[in-house]
């Protein structure tokens, strides 16, 4: 395919590699394997997880519940705290599947009370420290009140707890990321156990960043896992040491628009449109929208050293390089972009190509 | 309307108040105003301006360049620098339009001379010390040269030059705005003064950025001007000083979905996949996502006082607020967000409505 415009491509192999890897832990570790959709948004994407033994998913809006209904999927967490304002979709969501909704107030589970028309499974959010929302871990009292009038309520089928360790993106190694597992999981043992005493015997636990997911192998004191970026990766995952570069499988093709020899700097068609405009600080206080790569075989090679995106504006793309690649490079080559953070490229791009060519859907009302 | 997810208004009475006043400034100056539609991408807006008298007009793709050639607009400079593997597609806007396309290199031009079909306005992209991109404006022996080479071919109509004052942006008052406008048309017309030395005697200058069109009220030293994130304006400008709050024509609408009043925060229904990532440092060396208002009348009022959004991830938005506003917003009630840069949140978004509920189209290609 001759690439004219800025194109997302996608490595099938690197995606069923990776699906695989995260299938084949959750199996060994014997929890549920329920993989979140909000990276690739993609009825076909979905069909290859599928193919992984897949059939709970995790979404993060009633949009992208809705979009995976409709293309077979029959269980869904839907894990965003419960958005009361869309009761309609969702009660209409919860008469064709298997629906798990998140609360963490008592406003929202007085509202699902009076408004819910069919059985839903509820996960109470919890705050294991990351502190963007949920009731905190510690908060027993709070807990323990809510679970007993969640149980109070027949529509509601209390399941468990459920946490995104998104701190574990502020982690510097692998290391730091293992530490922070071990505190998530003392955490939830600990409140699980004094649930317990309190007479809730089955409380599930239910965890899901992707660092913490990659860079762990024995999942066997929770429930079910719920990662979502590891279909893709992307270069915040290689900086945490939570991939390889082969594991990341996707990048923006770009044309070449202008060189600066002057300066070592290439000019792309390909901005802030098109990747999104996550940024990443380096150790060395350097920062970068993206890492660079040539074309190679069907896809691309590996990043170029002392090669990287050094700004981006709505359309452009601005390459800092060496005097070596910038005599290489030639207005209308194309040069590849690893992305910062590929959640936020497929969802700026709403489109993917395999590298055979094969157009993948990606749901636009997301 | 109930709004039941993030929705993006637009007060179509400021939009008309930003057109007008800009209108008005063009015709004071008796320059060209040739808005840049990248901002709001959208038929419908378009027609606003037309409205008041606008019929020659600016983009940044050739997919908004087809967009507006669709919908009726025969006047269009595609300010980026020519992406050469789009030939074929330029080559029929070329048939249909008055199309202007951009270059800064020999290669662009001898490639447009082999492959053009039909005539085209040629202007030269001129680096005033943004250093983005564009031929450095001090580069009389690069620019002489390249302007004999496109009037020697005879499609290429060659026009003038043009400049995208970007820096700008790093300004932090009115009065460097002013000085970075001086600064540019000191090296436009010098640059200009010796090229007519050289015998081009015709050469026009075209300017763009909203900050400066903003604060400046006389361009009667250039030919035209192309600002474009003026019709919605946003924080940044607010910041720049290059706009009033009530000039800001563009809010986000949330549900609240979480409290924290431990902690004085509210979490919206609204993240990064609608506002987009831009961030805005203050001098007090906190940052920003986007300032938060209430709903009052039909739309949105002042923004609130100590509380700005703190954060985002993919769909969450995480408001630092008082205790007072945190005791009066319940869950399910609606919080706006002014954003921070206002084309990459309509580029999100890619849908609008009006005040009165009216839906906005936006070009769903770019």
């Amino acid at each position: 395919m001759e690439v004219t415009q800025p194109i997302l491509f996608v490595d099938k192999d690197r995606v069923l590699k990776n699906i695989e890897k995260m299938a084949a832990k959750a199996k060994e570790s014997k929890v549920l394997f329920r993989p979140h959709f909000k990276t690739h948004h993609s009825a076909d994407i979905g069909e290859w997880f599928k193919q992984n033994g897949v059939e709970a998913i995790t979404v993060s809006s009633v949009d992208m519940a809705e979009y995976f209904t409709e293309n077979g999927w029959k269980d869904i967490t839907l894990a965003f705290s419960v958005n009361i304002k869309q009761i309609k979709r969702i009660n209409k969501l919860a008469e064709k599947i298997d629906l798990g909704l998140l609360v963490e107030s008592q406003e929202a589970v007085d509202f699902l009370e009076k408004n819910l028309s069919s059985p839903v499974n509820i996960w109470i959010k919890i705050d294991t420290d990351y502190h963007r929302t949920g009731i905190h871990w510690d908060n027993e009292t709070v807990l323990s009140k809510l679970i007993r009038n969640i149980r109070d309520i027949e529509k509601l089928r209390f399941i468990g707890l459920l946490t995104h360790t998104g701190h574990s993106y502020n982690a510097k190694n692998k290391c730091e990321i293992e530490e922070i597992y071990a505190d998530t999981v003392i955490k939830l043992k600990d409140i699980k156990e004094r649930l317990f005493l309190q007479g809730f015997s089955t409380v599930k636990l239910s965890i899901g960043d992707t660092p913490t997911c990659s860079v762990i192998s024995d999942f066997s004191e929770v429930d079910e896992i719920r990662p979502g970026n590891f279909v893709f990766y992307d270069v915040i995952q290689l900086e945490l040491e939570a991939c390889d570069e082969k594991d990341i499988a996707v990048a923006l093709a770009c044309p070449v628009v202008a060189k600066h020899e002057d300066r070592n700097e290439i000019v792309l068609y390909g901005g802030a449109i098109h990747l999104s405009k996550d940024i990443i600080y380096r150790e060395d206080k350097t920062y970068t929208y993206g890492l660079v790569a040539l074309p190679e075989g069907k896809g691309w090679g590996k990043s170029l050293k002392d090669t990287f995106v050094k700004s981006i504006s709505q359309e452009h793309g601005i390459i800092k390089t060496t005097p070596e690649i910038i005599k290489k490079v030639k207005i209308g080559d194309i040069m590849y972009i690893l992305p910062i953070h590929s959640c936020l490229t497929a969802n700026a791009m709403k489109k993917y190509f395999t590298l055979d060519d094969e157009e993948l859907n990606y749901n636009l009302k997301c």
